[in-house]
């Protein structure tokens, strides 16, 4: 939303605007509502072509998938996700049985987090489906965990595992088999697991600090929180936390599997774990599974030193398929 | 969104679920705060050849109109809007001069009302625009003029005129010179002004009943009042607020001009009135320009009887290109 943020008023969409109110720049919006909660939203668009391909995604998934970016949104600033809305551009050549198993696998993810689905909008599209859904949710009034908040000093935390679902995504564009391994890596990629639960306990902890959702990778993500807090970052890639299924697919591929694997992890998208800072004393008291990375760093310049490590990195960027 | 309607958790995200919650029927969702006030939130998806062809309407009236037609929803409940989020699924040849002029429009619709964006989502498409802007907005607690408040013997009204955006789209259509007359209609097509103060006005009147915006044509829109409120309808064709300029076009045709426009104003979509049901006492005290086109009748079956009438109804479907 770069573009937008310069072009609206002179940035004032953009960070706090006023008393909690802030816009462009985070996970979500955060609106104040003056009775001692505030308001999260919101919104993410899905694109066949850009972000799935629909002969590889069952629509089961995909519903799955569209509500679960966007819970995640909520997530990531510790809020409890409310309800949805979801708008929906489909060929007139969908099949209902098509639509059936998009609806199951968006009402499953609802259910499991208590969101309602309250409005939309249906409308044909000539083409290709286009999946819009924007979340409401709600948190206690200034509770949001935001990116602008780490500090020097602060250690640099993840939940899960990173890289699964990028490497779900290898298996998928290389046409491997799908079994063990590979399955739940595929698995991984199209059923993400929003960390709801995670963000809620860790948004009442004042000693975490700042917060995000792992969307695009924690090399294209962590830049976030540096350029929003003005400070720098070390990342120890010995210490990122590799599943054994991620490892396992690596190693299909000749060249050196632990570098492999941390690229992976590092630039590979779509885990949405939950990437947090937090000050040392309560990261000792933290309960819910998690994996210290790294260590915020005074100064700007918003940098990354990576420790242990000398291979490529690039930010994640969704699959895009040149279509006939 | 009866599809969704129907297959989420047996129809419980449909009209009232708790106390003041409503979900999907209305022209937006409504989320008490406990604060005083309602929350209200509806969405809305423009796909380029469904709703829009890409050569024929500029990016400045696209961005106005994004904007609008969900401005349109909140002013329809009654209800003043605040916010919006704005997810642009965008083809790599658009240039950036199409998008500075779509910005403008945008902006400047969303300063004339006073509404912030403050978040969205912008993608990579492969082919073509999409457009979803979700608009949340406040009114007082249980104040929303809902579709199924019509009370028998109700006055039937419209602001403003019917018929002058679906002219304009047939002057875009049959290829006219746009000119006097056909401009204005053109402009009326692409640059709606949604009712918002109007609709402020109207909410605030206990005697006003059910409310909601003409998007698809009062043929169309009307029997949606007349399903929620469980009531028929009549409809006095020859009260219609018909323009001169609708009027002007009309005889650009061959056949009976007062049909035509009669036909325009009752299938036209995108007008973006409001469309609202008052008792007899209250609408004479109405300070804001009106027109009494019908009455709400007692019964079932959400018949509309139209009055001086014979000409063939049908609702407005969005227009539709065959594409390449």
């Amino acid at each position: 939303m770069k573009r937008f943020d310069t072009a609206f008023a002179d940035g004032a969409f953009h960070g706090l605007i006023d008393d909690g109110l802030r816009g462009i720049g985070d996970d979500c919006a955060v609106i104040p509502q003056h009775s001692g909660t505030d308001t999260l939203i919101s919104t993410d668009m899905l694109v066949e072509g850009t972000h799935f391909i629909l002969e590889d995604i069952n629509p089961y998934d995909l519903g799955w998938k569209s509500a679960a970016v966007n819970i995640s949104d909520i997530a990531a600033m510790g809020g409890r996700p409310e309800s949805t809305f979801l708008s929906l551009a489909i060929p007139s050549g969908l099949d209902t049985v098509w639509l059936d198993g998009f609806i199951d696998g968006y009402r499953d993810i609802s259910r499991k987090y208590g969101v309602r689905l309250l409005g939309g909008d249906t409308t044909a599209s000539p083409d290709r489906i286009c999946i819009n859904v924007t979340v409401s949710g709600s948190i206690g009034h200034g509770k949001s965990k935001l990116r602008s908040s780490a500090l020097p000093g602060d250690l640099i935390c993840v939940t899960g595992t990173l890289g699964d679902s990028a490497a779900g995504l290898g298996v998928i564009l290389d046409g491997l088999p799908r079994e063990g391994a590979s399955r739940r890596l595929v698995e991984k990629h199209y059923h993400p697991i929003p960390r709801v639960e995670e963000g809620i306990y860790l948004s009442n902890l004042e000693g975490v600090h700042a917060m995000m959702d792992i969307s695009d990778g924690v090399a294209s993500d962590l830049p976030h929180i540096l350029e929003e807090s003005s400070v720098s970052a070390e990342i120890d890639t010995g210490a990122l936390p590799i599943s054994d299924d991620v490892l396992e697919f690596c190693s299909s591929y000749g060249s050196n599997k632990k570098t492999a694997a941390v690229e992976l992890a590092l630039s590979g998208g779509e885990d949405y774990e939950l990437l947090f800072t937090v000050g040392e004393d309560c990261e000792r008291r933290i309960e819910i599974p998690h994996t210290v990375i790294g260590r915020i760093r005074e100064g700007g310049g918003h940098c990354i030193k990576w420790k242990g490590f000398r291979g490529s990195l690039c930010g994640f960027r969704h699959f895009r398929k040149t279509v006939k």
